[in-house]
């Protein structure tokens, strides 16, 4: 069991600054992330895209930014599970919480601060009620990492972005037929795929339904026929298909965190403001997992959450220890 | 008259992000400075000293920060009104209000930002019921830009800090004579300095009295006397002085902002948390100068107050409009 004062759920710039900010305080931290690498999103999705709004940083990629975080965390000696995501908390006493991740590693801690960002992000599924039977190899996908599976196979691909618009295209290339069902007439992706896409329809290379959607699906262990209904005429067709390829986008999602007893509005974590503290005692929420009255998802305001955060952890491990901040100009740096 | 959208008083590092914040937002600043340059205190005060708690700068430069700041603010050309203090805030109506500095500029605009940091330092005055008619160069000082206007002069020196015991030690070797009186036996000066002192009034050059302070100041339109009262044995002593120079250091004050109808609680501004407005609409206080609940006196949180800030004083001069926020990371930054 790994101990330590303070627990935090996502390793990203927020999570990254709580660490020093307890630091300052002498509390230890422990972070768990999902992600097989520190700096969340900013590593995981756009490392070399600059940012704009970081105070004092006319310009900083995103990846410079983390690094400079870890730099700054460094005399505080922050510990790291990674590749793992926090499934379970559980608040044994007050000062005293166990987490336990799916790998099953179990993290002891007095503070449990969640900064997980904006959560995991799960793809969009569309309302079919039996959608879970055909997932899981069965023929409904949600993501494509190996496009060579489609090679020669009937694919029935629902969307209007330029996920779907995309994948269409370049599927048309070597499925063996392949349908593009859209709720709408209008798509969203950028003008030059929708052209492309209407080229191909007037081929006969794709078949497209528009004002339609897939209402149901049948197969017999594995799917086989898919229903399109349309929306408009509530006509129903039925389509052979190997595969059914619902591309809606991914969306945000809270995750294990929404069964923890937390207070959840709008996907995110109610806190009050003065401290950024959860409905739950000893539980902080910083950064854009969080939400209050008028909330900025920007990494600067969570670099405040977690200062005012931590003060607030001070007081709670060491009830009545009153604690007079000191400057860092002043007295610097004392590593832990 | 200067008009703008936004007035920003005070162009220290909090003042300087709200540029950048309220440019984004396309609002234009105008900054009001009594300091000749910007950067607040951290150009005036301590230009060379590292900060190490400004997130993702594991060490910095004060004025190295200022530099960067105002280099962030370049694209939203914000206009300066250095080396005058303001005076006067009038709020015509919604949207419209007037700033008046000590030299007489006036600046219009439709929102007020304070962002004073820690205001005006001024000195800690002793309790002497008629002080006041000794100050402005006829005999009571609180500060010494010339020491030379002391030599062969009786001056009496009260306080027990660094300040008091240097300029004791400083001016005994060229006032006629000096005496130190102090409130209690201890210093809270330096050892080095202390032992100094006490060399000195062994050797008789100078006079100390421990445990005492000056109740009276008696001269016709110039010091001539100070009345010293023991305050043990409540004995009193009579001494001739050019000069009574109390050196109880310098205090921060709000100065005129105090006199503008705002709500102020410690010396400070109380705002709002959830967008740093003050209790007059129109009127916001962000950076040290502000308090509520868990205030914390560091730049990182000005910022986060500042964001926020920007975003309530746009609904402000908008009413009814809705702003969907753009990140930078994908819009960029376009300058006005």
């Amino acid at each position: 069991m790994i101990t330590t004062d303070v627990a935090i759920i996502g390793a990203g710039p927020v999570g990254l600054f709580a660490v020093f900010e307890c630091g300052l305080l002498r509390m230890r931290c422990h972070l768990i992330d999902y992600l097989p690498q520190p700096g969340g999103q900013l590593s995981e999705i756009y490392p070399k895209k600059p940012i704009y709004d970081i105070p004092a940083y006319p310009i900083v990629l995103a990846q410079e930014l983390v690094n400079n975080l870890m730099k700054q965390t460094e005399p505080f000696k922050p510990t790291f599970t990674l590749g793992e995501r926090v499934e379970k908390l559980t608040k044994v006493e007050e000062r005293h919480f166990v987490l336990e991740t799916n790998k099953g590693t179990q993290i002891q801690s007095k503070v449990v601060v969640i900064a997980g960002g904006l959560g995991v992000f799960e793809p969009r599924k569309p309302e079919i009620s039996n959608i879970t039977d055909f997932e899981n190899g069965k023929g409904v996908e949600y993501i494509i990492p190996q496009p060579e599976i489609y090679r020669d196979k009937k694919i029935v691909i629902a969307g209007g972005g330029d996920s779907a618009l995309d994948w269409t295209i370049y599927l048309s290339d070597i499925a063996k037929e392949i349908a593009l069902v859209h709720r709408s007439e209008n798509f969203r992706g950028v003008p030059d795929s929708v052209a492309k896409v209407t080229k191909r329809v007037k081929d006969g290379r794709i078949r497209m339904l528009l004002n339609s959607q897939v209402t149901d699906l049948d197969g017999n262990g594995k799917l086989e026929k898919v229903v399109v209904t349309n929306i408009k005429t509530n006509e129903k067709y039925e389509m052979e298909a190997d595969y059914f390829l619902p591309l809606f986008g991914l969306s945000p999602k809270l995750g294990p965190i929404e069964n923890w007893g937390l207070e959840i509005e709008k996907n995110a974590i109610k806190v009050n403001t003065e401290d950024y503290s959860t409905n739950i005692p000893g539980v902080y929420a910083i950064g854009d997992i969080n939400t209050y009255t008028n909330k900025l998802k920007l990494i600067l305001c969570g670099f405040h959450e977690a200062a005012l955060m931590s003060h607030s952890a001070y007081k709670y491990i060491h009830p009545g220890i009153k604690y007079t901040m000191k400057y860092t100009t002043v007295s610097g740096i004392q590593g832990l």
